[in-house]
């Protein structure tokens, strides 16, 4: 099961991030400016090493948190090291096939393997049980 | 990039599905009782064929739909075949290595990539935009 690198992550350290999708995938935005938010899954290369996908818990780094196994933790390091981002699209730029989005926590030349578009019909949950030491994270896009 | 398979789908045509897990990986459970949903990434074996994996636009089966880039549409045919369902957790099977979930369309015997807690204060957007021909589609989640 090999994944497909259709852009690479441009980041210059500011939250503005530019999603660079190689030109022959390009086709793949048509209609993507009819949304406002993407879920953006990315290969986490700098732990893509043996020892990092062996990894299968550890303690989350939030205040008071127990050895989680890795369905219950966001951490990078994973069997299949896919980093996972809800993100906001603030625009589409056809000269450098680009899509610009306002975060995320990848590295400049991050492969980005897919992009799908958040349907609040099956992506959005309202009513979310979470364990204590996840519930005062800073909320990105609830009201 | 070489995803790893963590286990497999069992589904015997009821809604409700089991994640059967590896033994080798069952470690990564540790803690998940504590979450209402989950982020299942999946691979979507049925459509992994160059032709499918060519794909790159097609026209979303909703009433109006225009033709999308795979960026702007849910198509199972992707140049990373890559399933992303949110479920809700009904129970963890200690005997069998299993997460009890309450659906995933996916064939029985399906390869789970990855499996993440879902984070309401990262994956819930309150405020969307999606084009007219997604609007109607039935609410799984929300209030």
């Amino acid at each position: 099961m090999i994944v497909t690198e259709i852009g690479t992550v441009e980041s210059d350290g500011t939250p503005l991030i530019r999603l660079k999708i190689h030109e022959e995938f390009w086709d793949a935005s048509i209609n993507v400016h009819h949304f406002s938010h993407l879920i953006v899954l990315w290969w986490i290369s700098e732990k893509d090493s043996l020892e990092n996908r062996g990894n299968l818990a550890d303690i989350p780094p939030t205040q008071g948190a127990e050895n989680s196994g890795i369905f219950a933790s966001r951490s990078p390091n994973r069997p299949s090291p896919i980093g996972h981002t809800i993100v906001k699209l603030l625009g589409v730029d056809e000269e450098s096939n680009s899509l610009l989005i306002d975060h995320l926590d990848a590295f400049d030349g991050t492969p980005i393997i897919d992009i799908k578009p958040y349907l609040p019909s099956s992506d959005r949950v309202d009513d979310t049980k979470v364990p204590p030491w996840f519930e005062d994270l800073k909320k990105r896009y609830t009201n």
